[in-house]
């Protein structure tokens, strides 16, 4: 399908969709749908790669792979985290095939232009005089860092990242997410188009039945069938507690809803979010049992910090309790394909086996994040079918998926 | 490919075509025809869905999958049998994983809106107050049955059933189809066009060097080399006797000729058909060894009834002996494959084990079955071909495959 | 896409290319491209099919696959060896399943049309008397040999042969391949785009890095780093050492240079080449060691023959030793995907385990081969990238891997 037709057809089904109600099928399963999101949207916007820890030392790199364009983060020997293609300017090979790994300079396997660790063309053998080396260093791109955590963006003109920067840093300070170490990485193939993840990460309307974990540590109780005055005030009295000494301890506060924060905002383009939120009655960390699992992260004075979360369009979200936090980075694969990966963060200091143990820190958002992909997968059998018809979002439960939805048409309606 | 472009596509292929003559190598092998055929055919006409012992109790379910297309069928609590889109008006979410099971509601898994077995929509919590349930059903689909054989159409105005319920009803009665119980259902991946799974079954052409166990039950030696006036003559007298015999036992007759019955008729619009048939000297049954293999099914008074055939286009055919019968079911997946479902159907009163053994009832249809998908199989790669021609249909042997052939292209124009 | 647009698009790539630059990506993973090359090269060309002694007795035949379409090479009962399309003129089956065999007439699976080896039509059994038996034979394709070496041409129009044959026989005749026989064929499928296998075999940059084994036989060291005026006089002085005894051997010289004779020539429509080089000192054969390792080929009258090299554009190249030669045939098999096979070839009347042994023959080739497989999965996964932009070729090195991109992109241009 060429340009002028998969835009037109994009425009009708934009047009098509009811206001409030979800997208139309077409929108999960057409490959040239999915190839004009890697243009106006993966392509363009911020994405989130991973954490400083990653590429601790001089050398350190790691590769991250974006629907078909692999990207090198290396923390360069001059000191400085750069992002770069992966890709050798000579014939195009992949340079590094490693995950992750170190190096003291980059070399192209196949006839070993060697680059420097800032992308500097440096060596190359038997080639004619007359062209400029200097022209041929790796493709640069955007880089920028939120305490640790680094995102990247594909265009050379990438969306202003200073409002997400000084929206987010509030909170991710006192997290001291800038001195955390990645505990673990688990890596995920999601077998469903990457805006029905976000989707499901919208609401919290499905907790209830598939995240009994998760629902005994937050207050999400709004969002039960059993809603009562009696619970109203209960949360609304522990979030005036918690906000009351909170800023006592000088924890930034933005927002007094619990979890669903309203998010993204299309209408103000606002694509990154912050917020801190209480813990149920009797819990310190989103743990299995509520109890702290390893040593206080960043400046907090004692563990009585709630949870803060983070999320950044198109592919990040986080939960920050007082003694660890998860950061989930989405990655689309196909249109019907995510991969994602969950990073677990500890402080720098803290040691395995010592000041914690993977299999309590683990278990809450590993179970909690497979819970979801399970449902995703069969969100995409769904909607796959030619018996799906779109369907009403609630009001209460589900504004932030309606937002999600007014947001990606929005950013996908960018080149039609 | 857009839609005016296919559409000029396929008219030129249909005009290419030979009359007599096989079909251009491009109705099998290239993705718009098989969407093409999916909306034209399969999403238009009636489709044989399985057999209502399978949902014998008030609540007993099964799923067909047609296409991308999950389609439920299930006996009601109030003893109806409906066919739905297997789909939450929610999210989209696929409702039943199971392929078959029991369930007094259907609750979808994602968010627990729940659906009555009629497919109204019952609860749903925290939806606003100014949606209206009742229009949020499942998508219920057309639903007719023959003597326990379950159609559906996944189009809200389909054909006329009623021509080919008149038309089969005669047969499908004395052989007990709604007194029957599925004694074994086999599922295969068919790696070829659904239409060349047809072509197959469209002539008997091929009988003699792949199914040895047919021919010596069948009398459709009249397609052996060796026909001589003597075999003709042979036949012709065991048709006249059988049919006498018959007729005196009030076992329909529509038809003399032996197994390979005009069908489909495009001119006329027959997409249905049924006939009884000899079997050869010493069989009673389609068999091994010709011997019965379970208790006499429907009104039979005895063993000697020949075989009934049943045949609806696009998806369905059947053998019925005494003692048993076999449905066989085609579901297209993709322009390449073909789901097969086979199922063996005994008295519901027969008692595996006592009144027969599996090993007796299968071997004769899943041997032939078999045979036939490996061809299928050889003739895909065949027509895939850049060296495939067209070649011609032998007039004696292969008017069926013909008359299916105008069918399909007849089927396939009504949107061009 | 249709054929305007597609063709609009290539051209507009074709244009946008920058001359001795490397091709844009959408050449390596867009299915449309690969169409067209399909049609524009590989069902226009000459391919090489395999070698006669894999036909060696009347009724032998292989069967090659050039993208979905099979390919008959049968050695007739009456002596001839012929190609044919692998597919009944009835309704289009696969004829011969097995990869090679044996055969006195060709039976179809399906119905049993029976074909001489010729490809006549012979039996058919049950088709009207008013079909011309004579129209309906197996579909012939050219073939040519070059002393052993098969040649075919999917289009009934082939190029003229001829400038090949004559070219490349001087060549063939004393290395005696037309007394060859296969002792080993090794398949592999490399996951790339069969242009970058070519352009991995174009060039030799990349040989010190990976093929260690091949650099101490060859005199390829003009690729070196190290290349000194030294060196070269050494190389020199070995050519004309070599050629000079070559030339009173009586055999052919039609080239000085070392392995890597300009080629292809799309200037002069050439696609052969033949050239006969010497190889490093303490070496008589391409084999790990250098040593002989089977009974001289053809005319040879001792070992001291360098190596030959041939090459036709678009699958084949080989080098011939003393004692072996070794073929290599590349099929495509999707935009990312290229079957590759090798064959080891040896003096017909030589025994294995007498005359030579696998192990000593094989490891040269195919370590090589397996080499470049792997840089060329690489190089694939590279173009494929969004961050890939093309790159310069080394006038010194790679003005081979230009002439093929030039060769391509005339031979593409063709039908646009």
């Amino acid at each position: 399908m060429n340009t002028l037709e998969s835009s037109s057809k994009i425009k009708q089904l934009i047009a098509s969709r009811r206001e409030g109600w979800t997208l139309p099928g077409a929108f999960y399963q057409e490959d040239d749908i999915y190839r004009t999101e890697m243009n106006s949207i993966w392509r363009r916007q911020w994405l989130f790669a991973g954490h400083t820890d990653q590429v601790g030392q001089p050398g350190d790199f790691f590769v991250v792979t974006v629907d078909t364009d692999s990207i090198l983060i290396i923390h360069g020997l001059d000191g400085t985290i750069r992002a770069m293609h992966n890709i050798c300017r000579h014939r195009g090979t992949l340079i590094c095939q490693a995950e992750s790994g170190h190096a003291k300079k980059l070399v192209c396997p196949y006839h070993q232009w060697s680059y420097s660790t800032d992308g500097t063309l440096e060596h190359w053998r038997g080639m004619q005089e007359d062209l400029d080396k200097s022209e041929l260093g790796l493709v640069k791109l955007p880089l920028r860092t939120i305490e640790g955590m680094i995102y990247i963006c594909l265009s050379a003109s990438p969306p202003d990242f200073d409002p997400a920067y000084n929206s987010m840093l509030p909170m991710a300070l006192p997290q001291g997410l800038a001195q955390a170490k990645v505990a673990k990485q688990v890596d995920y193939i999601v077998e469903a188009n990457w805006k029905l993840v976000w989707e499901n990460n919208r609401e919290c309307y499905h907790c209830n039945a598939h995240h009994p974990q998760y629902m005994r540590a937050n207050y999400d109780h709004y969002n039960e069938d059993d809603t009562t005055d009696l619970i109203r005030r209960k949360i609304d009295f522990a979030i005036e507690r918690d906000e009351k000494r909170w800023k006592d301890a000088g924890l930034a506060i933005n927002h007094k809803r619990t979890g669903m924060v309203c998010f993204p905002d299309p209408d103000n383009d606002i694509w990154y979010a912050s917020n801190r939120t209480p813990l149920a009655e009797g819990y310190v960390s989103e743990t299995m049992d509520g109890k702290q699992v390893s040593t206080l992260m960043g400046d907090y004075p004692n563990a009585d910090v709630g949870t803060i979360r983070m999320r950044t369009m198109p592919n990040m979200w986080m939960h920050g309790s007082c003694d660890h936090a998860v950061l989930t980075r989405l990655l689309p694969v196909g249109f019907n394909k995510t991969r994602v990966s969950v990073l677990w963060l500890v402080d720098q200091n803290a040691v395995e086996g010592e000041d914690y143990q993977l299999d309590q820190i683990m278990p809450f958002w590993q179970l909690t994040s497979e819970q979801d992909w399970e449902i995703c997968r069969l969100a995409q059998q769904g909607v796959s079918s030619g018996g799906y018809r779109p369907g009403p979002y609630s009001t209460y439960k589900e504004y932030n998926v309606d937002a999600f939805v007014r947001w990606y048409l929005k950013s996908l309606s960018i080149d039609l």
